[in-house]
C-alpha cells in the first residue's frame, strides 16, 4: 500500500475551497476581458534554456529542471513573464499590436516551503506589449482598480513610483547608472529588513553616510501625491506627473493612486512606471506588482518589445479573502436535491429530476435509494437550500414536497408548479 | 540569442484560439456544475510513488519523473484518476459520499509525439465515488448527453456495453476470468487493427478458431437495444437492462445509447458499465470514454471506494469543432474600440472610455495616439464590431462618430446617448 501524501508547498483543493477559488478567478477574468485583455497560453514543460533564459546552464536552484527521455533539457516555468517573452518573439506578426494579453495559470519555485512560499501556485497576469505610450501603464492601473474593488476590498492602494525618477535622483547624487540596481535592490528591501538596515546596506555599496541620510530623506512620502511631487521640483517628474494625470482621466479615484518615491520593485528590468498593490496597516504585503519594462524579449529577439504588466498573487488575494471572511457566501451552486424515497421510487424521483434539468435549473438527483434522513444530511453538508421528496402518497396524487433546509419549513404542491415555484424561490 | 521554440507535442494558444477553448471548456464545465458534478484539483507535481502506483520503480517511460533538489522522485500526473484515488483516499471523511467530482486541467505523457499524441493536454473528467447504485452511471450518461448535445453535435452516440456481461459470455465459452483482461484488451483494438487480426491474436492467446469465431459473432450489435439485449438471454443481462430503462427514464433520447456488446475499453480495472462517445460514419475516434470500477483507491487504502466515471478528449473534441467549423463565431467579446484621434483629444477619449467601462460595456481604448487608419486595422483584426471616433469637430459640439466595422457605416451622435446606442447595438 502507498501512503497517500502530496510534496509540501503543494495543494489539493476540496470543493468548497474550489468554488471560492473559481468564484475569485473567473471574478478577475471577467475583469481581464471587459478591458480587452486577450486570453493567450504556453506550456507548464518548456525547453529548459528558455525557461532558465539569462540564468543560464548552471541552472537556478528555485527552477525545476530535468531531462526527458529523449535527453532534452526541460523546465517547468517559474513565472508567466519569460513564456510570454518567447510566446511575443515568435507570433508577434500574427498578434495585434499593441498587444493586450492576460494568462491565469500555475507556476512552480523548486523552493523549501514555508510560511507563504508554495512550490506550485497560480498567478494572473496582464500585459501591454508594443507601446511606449503612458496610456498603457494608466490602463494597467484602471484595471488593477478595478479587480480590487469589484472583488470587494475598500481599504486597498495602488502604490507606484517611477524609475526614471528614481534614477535621476540617484544621479544627482552622483550615483552612477550602472550601480543603480544594486541601490535599488537594497532600498526594495526596507519593508522587510527595516530602513536602518539598509542604510548599513547602502554604506556598503560605497555611498556616503551623509548621502545617504540625504536620499533616504528624500524618499519619505508626503500627504497628497502633489506635495510628493513638489519634493523633486529640480528633477524630471514628467513620467509621473502625466501618469497620475492619466490615472484621473480614466476614472481612477484620486486617493487609491499613492506616489510612493521609495517603491522600489525588486527587478532590474523595470524602466518606468512600476506598481504595488497593499493594504495599509495590515502586513499582507503585495497583492500585486509589476512595472514597465523597455525590452520585454530581448533573450529570443533582436526586434525591441517595451511594455508593462503586473502580475496579481493569487494566493495571497485568496488568503486575504478568506481571513477577511469576503469569501464565506460562496459555494457549490446546487440548488435543489431530489431524494429517492426507495427503490420503488426511482423513475417518479427521475422523472421529477428531468423536470428540473430540462428547466435549466442546477440540481442533483441523489445517486442510489437510501434512508431519508441519509439524503437530508448530504444536502445540508452539501449546502443545497432545497429538498424534493416524493413518497408513495405524493406519487399517488401527482404532488411533491419541497423542504426549505434553512428553515425546515415544507410544503407540497403539484408536481405540474415545481418549476415555477422553484424558480421563484432562487 | 536564444532561438525561441517549444517542445514537440506541447502547444501555445494564441487569443483567438484561446477564445475557442475557453468557450468550450466553460460550456463544459457549466453543463458539470448544473448536475451537481463539484470542483476539485489535486497538484500537477506529485511523489512519483503516487503518479506510478502499480507500475513500481522502474518507471513507467511514458510517465515524466525527475528528481527534485531535494532527492525527492517526483512525477507529472498523466491522467486525473490516479491522483483523485490518493486525493478520495486522503479526505474521504470530509468528502460528502456518494462524491461526485468534475476537474478539467492538465495531464503529461511522455511520449514520442505524433499526429493526435501529445506530450501536455487537457481533459475533463466526472467521476461519482461511493457507490454501486446504476443511477449513478445513468448520471454520467444524462452528463455525457447534455455536453455533446449543447455543444452543438447532433450525430454523436453512446456506445455501451457491460463488463459483466462480457464476462458472462467469455465464461459461457469456459474462458476463465483470469485470462478475461487479455482478450478484452484484445477484442478492444478491433477498431485499429481490424476483426481478422483480432481473431488472430485470440487464437493465439489459445482459445480455439471455432470458439474464436462464435464468440466474435456474438459481439455484433443488432439495430435496436432491445435487438441486442435478446441475443443474449441465456446470460444474465440485468446490468445493461437496468441501466438502459435508467438512462430512458433520465430523459436521454433513445436513439443516443447504443448498446455494443463489442465495445471493450481497454482497461483491466472496469468492471460494469462501460461508455464511449463516437461519431458514427467518422473516423474521430473516441470523444469521451469511462466506466465502472469497483475499487478505485485500492493502492492507497483498504477502503473500497466503488465509483464511476468519464474523461472527455477535450483536445479531440476541439479538433472536431473546428474542422466542422462549430467555433466560427467565437471571438474575443470586446464590443467597442475607443480610438484616441491624436495627442490633444487623450483625455475626452479617456473619458468617453470611463463612460462605457462604468456602464460594465466590453470595451478597449487604443492605447496610444496614432493614424486612425491604424486603429481601425487594430479594430479589424481583433474583430471588434465597433469603433467610436472623437475629433476635434466632434469635441467641440459634444458628439462621437461610431462606425460599424462590418458595413461600414458611421454614425455621429451627442456623447450623452452613446451608452444607450452601444447598448442597443449589442
Amino acid at each position: 500500500m502507498i501512503t497517500p501524501r502530496i510534496l509540501k508547498g503543494t495543494r489539493d483543493f476540496l470543493p468548497e475551497q474550489m468554488a471560492r477559488r473559481n468564484y475569485v478567478r473567473q471574478k478577475i477574468e471577467a475583469i481581464f476581458k471587459s478591458f480587452a485583455y486577450s486570453p493567450m497560453e504556453t506550456p507548464v514543460i518548456e525547453y529548459a534554456e528558455t525557461i532558465l533564459g539569462k540564468v543560464g546552464e548552471d541552472g537556478n536552484k528555485q527552477i525545476y529542471t530535468f531531462d526527458d527521455n529523449g535527453g532534452r533539457q526541460i523546465a517547468l516555468r517559474f513565472d508567466q513573464t519569460v513564456p510570454l517573452a518567447r510566446f511575443v518573439s515568435m507570433y508577434a506578426g500574427d498578434l495585434p499590436m499593441p498587444f493586450k494579453r492576460y494568462e491565469i495559470n500555475r507556476v512552480w519555485r523548486a523552493e523549501k516551503p514555508q510560511k507563504g512560499r508554495l512550490r506550485e501556485f497560480y498567478q494572473c497576469d496582464i500585459d501591454v506589449i508594443g507601446t511606449e505610450s503612458l496610456i498603457a501603464d494608466a490602463d494597467i492601473a484602471k484595471t488593477v482598480d478595478t479587480v480590487f474593488r469589484e472583488l470587494g476590498f475598500s481599504d486597498y492602494v495602488i502604490t507606484v513610483n517611477s524609475r526614471r525618477l528614481m534614477n535621476a535622483l540617484l544621479g544627482s547624487y552622483g550615483i552612477e547608472a550602472v550601480d543603480a540596481p544594486a541601490i535599488i535592490r537594497s532600498i526594495d528591501k526596507k519593508d522587510k529588513i527595516g530602513m536602518p538596515a539598509v542604510k548599513k546596506e547602502l554604506v556598503a555599496l560605497g555611498i556616503s553616510p551623509d548621502t545617504v541620510d540625504q536620499l533616504l530623506q528624500r524618499l519619505e512620502k508626503k500627504a497628497t501625491n502633489e506635495e510628493t511631487l513638489a519634493l523633486f521640483d529640480d528633477l524630471d517628474v514628467s513620467e509621473m506627473s502625466d501618469f497620475l494625470t492619466l490615472a484621473q482621466q480614466y476614472g481612477i479615484d484620486a486617493e487609491k493612486i499613492v506616489f510612493d518615491p521609495s517603491l522600489a520593485r525588486g527587478l532590474d528590468y523595470y524602466t518606468g512606471i512600476v506598481y504595488e498593490v497593499v493594504i495599509p496597516g495590515t502586513d499582507y504585503g503585495s497583492l500585486c506588482g509589476g512595472g514597465r519594462y523597455d525590452d520585454l524579449a530581448g533573450l529570443f529577439s533582436k526586434k525591441n518589445y517595451p511594455g508593462v504588466g503586473v502580475a496579481f498573487g493569487f494566493e495571497r488575494i485568496m488568503l486575504v479573502m478568506e481571513e477577511r471572511g469576503m469569501l464565506d457566501t460562496i459555494s457549490v451552486p446546487t440548488d435543489i436535491l431530489v431524494t429517492i424515497f426507495d427503490d420503488q421510487c426511482v423513475a417518479d424521483s427521475l422523472k421529477i429530476y428531468s423536470m428540473l434539468t430540462d428547466a435549466g435549473i442546477n440540481s442533483e438527483v441523489y445517486i442510489e435509494p437510501s434512508k431519508l434522513a441519509k439524503q437530508f444530511k448530504y444536502a445540508d453538508r452539501k449546502k443545497i437550500p432545497f429538498v424534493v421528496v416524493q413518497g408513495p402518497d405524493e406519487s399517488a396524487n401527482g404532488s411533491v414536497t419541497i423542504r426549505i433546509m434553512e428553515s425546515g419549513k415544507q410544503k407540497t404542491i403539484p408536481v405540474s408548479q415545481l418549476v415555477a415555484y422553484i424558480s421563484s424561490l432562487t
